[in-house]
């Protein structure tokens, strides 16, 4: 249906092909990164094997809550699981003997053949932040996020290289109706971008809409035999399974689509201050979601989701880009690749309230960790600002071209005789240059990674043209990207149809605002 | 004498011991890092092997120059290579042969023991920026830097908790002679702080005042049977050792003092545009210099130093926080380590012209990567600004704070009881949260990491103070450090024969400026 659907784009969008001819190199995207690097390890077997026992002891001796779900509790009786009324107590081994039937990878199809995204074993995929209710750019400040906004963020989300994935809720559209709001964004996700997206989860009937919907996009019957959404479901924790976010994953998993299990951790709170302590609540947290998600429906797509931030003990507030959340990172990344499990985390955390040095210390520590403790799926790669309240224009921008770094990186040391380049030390020698040498000559274009947003000029360029820090250059950039940017082609009738559906049932229910 | 010197402190110093104790906090230094994490290995065996037989091929066939050198010429010819003019072609397996000598780790004294560092193994020593000619700071701006300037850089390094090491030319006082200035430099270490520093590498007979200095400060036979100066030996990439470097090197080899043997590269200038011949030339260098500094010495300590930025084929700039950039820092720290070295690389190393968003990308790239690739000693950890023209006293601050995030990260997980955490969660259990609870009562004062600098306030309260960004909230704490300086207790006997030799030797020799 995806191949149906480029084809008609083919016929039909000679105006089209043209105007992305011309704006060829703006919409270029590269490949979802595979790492040809090794993961960064930084537990040891022992203490990899006690985490992994103390996560079972978790499981049987004080079990997991499995709120408002009769569904859920008979299924868990059916499993061997020991229920008293909310709690399940989960025998140990069982749910690692019921995640066995999961995929270690899947591939999560675009309508755009080409942006198909494989996620798990040596990938990973960059999707965008995802929840803020207030968005912030240099020109108006900080505000409450609105569809406007949202359809902004989907535009740059299409127009940058080095991200992979349009994702969810890049803001909250706060000028929608709650109830309404997720038909808006799937719409925009659809229509303005012909990359992969995510599912609503905020209600079971609305992640039945965001399935419904695909089928409009893709065809039902695709959908059926294909993931073509990857969505959120957040664990309440500790141990804690609400039926909103379950019933949403029931809707997913049931129709074959993939869903992120992921442990809502700040550190302090959610979960011990300890390392340790935490990855076992992580552990014993995803081993019952999972295993959930695989009760109903065995094989289908999931994720292993981890994210992580500490609280400060002296005000309260998350922090970001911190030692211990690269340590919790970094150990359940070991956790899930022991589990076969595709793993998702780290992504462009900050506490800061600008897009200024401190985001971006916290940023570059967490999206280097993030590549290097092995994550296949990492949502909020760019754009999160203030803890997660802000979506940044900006910082989206700053943020996604660093993710280039990550790309080059994950290619790893090239040794054949190109990467030996012996012939260029013979010919320059000793007090030579390599600035004409052919080696050089031949390699420079590939060589070396290059910014689209940061400054590399001369001081007295730079002074000239207005002494511009990074937020100033992205504020330009991110105009210029806008400006630039071209709807890619979708087949009409399958646009109004989408429209329709929107249009049909935002008119069946009252606004609802909570 | 180090000790002798801290009594006579302890016996003097009521008042300088009752002043230290109220700003306690303010001085309180960290241990230098010692690694309870493993190193990223980005190579595998076979590239490994690939480039160290490759450095092997470059000595033997292509050689180094050692410019304007009998004598290590001589040297050289002595120990077997092939010599013709400057050329020097060394047998394969030679260089290797003759680092053996070299320690795998040393202590560098400091005149209070405390401060006293132990380079190479698993430990990371901290020094700050290293070379800028011009300083820059929110109320002066970009200007060239002075001796006052110096002497703030000391002083904040002094204060700073996270830096182990006082450094070398936190800048380049260009207020006073070129010929003299070494002299001012050294006082300055010695005096205003305590902790360990680097000695003068611009002539041959710098380097010889910096022993005779130390002598006075440490006492004579110190200095013969100890350490006390680590100096940065830089070679002429590629493949080029100048006469004033090698005589700077050559005076503290003889004297037992240590030198960090430095490959300084801008990739496709200096050595080829790709990573593996860029760590065969690296390898080629340093088993050439390092076989040098034991030649004149067997014994003498010396760390393996990798200077690493890419050049922008667009502009010509240097750049850094590249991809590229990290792979050869891994890379390196490997090699390294097969040679059993200390290791010298990364730093806060930015092409941007202010302390902002790219600055801090761009650093947090290069310290997370020294980190794990395995860095002894760390020159330029704080304070870099533009591409190293530029020492910023905002930017020292910033950078000095995160270095506590690389203390931290070493640390690695505990997995002890208390680690693991189960009475925590057995505390908790489902749906609680850990604010409370015993676990976290115990420990959260220790648990996490905590910035001195970052902004964690909520943003009601931030709004309120001005709207701060990074670079001005360290303009503040840059501020308050200085205020709250206190000299450290000196012998003012020691303290007047600095002075003494200071003003003698400057007296001796009218001011030269280049």
């Amino acid at each position: 249906m995806a191949e149906a659907s480029a084809r008609r784009r083919g016929r039909g969008g000679g105006g089209a092909a043209r105007r992305a001819e011309r704006t060829a190199v703006s919409i270029e995207t590269a490949k979802y990164i595979e790492r040809k690097i090794p993961n960064f390890e930084i537990l040891n077997e022992e203490a990899l094997e006690i985490i992994e026992h103390n996560a079972e002891t978790v499981l049987e001796e004080i079990g997991v809550n499995f709120l408002d779900n009769p569904a859920a509790i008979e299924r868990w009786k059916a499993a061997g699981a020991d229920v008293n009324r909310e709690r399940v107590r989960i025998p140990r081994g069982l749910a690692r003997e019921l995640i066995k039937t999961a995929p270690r990878q899947f591939t999560q199809h675009a309508r755009n053949p080409e942006r198909n995204v494989v996620i798990g074993g040596n990938t990973m995929v960059c999707a965008p932040v995802y929840g803020p209710p207030f968005v912030r750019d240099m020109d108006g400040g900080r505000r409450y996020a609105t569809m406007e906004d949202f359809e902004k963020f989907v535009k740059l989300g299409y127009m940058s290289k080095w991200l992979h994935h349009s994702g969810g809720t890049v803001c909250e559209p706060t000028d929608v109706a709650v109830n309404k709001r997720h038909l808006d964004m799937l719409r925009a996700h659809m229509v303005l971008s012909d990359k992969p997206f995510m599912g609503s989860v905020t209600e079971p009937s609305r992640a039945q809409d965001s399935v419904d919907m695909c089928g409009l996009l893709f065809g039902k019957d695709f959908v059926r035999d294909n993931t073509v959404m990857t969505s959120l479901i957040n664990i309440n924790s500790p141990m804690t399974f609400d039926d909103v976010m379950m019933g949403a994953m029931e809707v997913y998993a049931e129709n074959n689509q993939a869903c992120i299990v992921s442990p809502f951790i700040v550190g302090g709170a959610m979960a011990p201050v300890s390392v340790a302590g935490t990855l076992t609540q992580v552990l014993a947290e995803v081993l019952a979601g999972i295993a959930y998600n695989q009760l109903c429906r065995p094989g289908a797509p999931v994720i292993m989701g981890t994210f992580v931030t500490s609280i400060d003990m002296n005000s309260g507030a998350p922090t970001f880009g911190t030692p211990e959340a690269a340590h919790i990172t970094y150990g359940a990344g070991q956790l899930a690749r022991r589990l076969g499990l595709p793993y998702r985390s780290a992504g462009s955390f900050t506490g800061s309230k600008l897009p200024d040095a401190q985001a971006a210390y916290e940023t570059a520590n967490s999206l280097n960790m993030g590549l290097l403790s092995g994550v296949n799926f990492m949502l909020h790669s760019c754009g999160w600002l203030e803890g997660g309240l802000v979506s940044s224009f900006e910082k989206f921008v700053m943020d996604a071209d660093q993710l280039g770094i990550l790309h080059h990186l994950a290619q790893g040391v090239s040794v054949d005789e190109n990467g030996q380049a012996m012939d260029a030390i013979r010919e320059v020698g000793p007090g030579g240059h390599y600035l004409g040498c052919a080696h050089t000559q031949a390699n420079f274009k590939s060589a070396f990674w290059r910014t689209d947003v940061l400054d590399y000029k001369p001081f007295e360029t730079w002074a000239e043209e207005g002494e511009r820090d990074t937020m100033t250059l992205a504020h330009a950039k991110m105009k210029q990207m806008l400006a630039n940017y071209q709807k890619p082609a979708l087949d009409p009738a399958i646009e109004e149809a989408i429209d329709a559906y929107v249009d049909e049932k935002k008119a069946s229910m009252p606004d609802a605002f909570a």
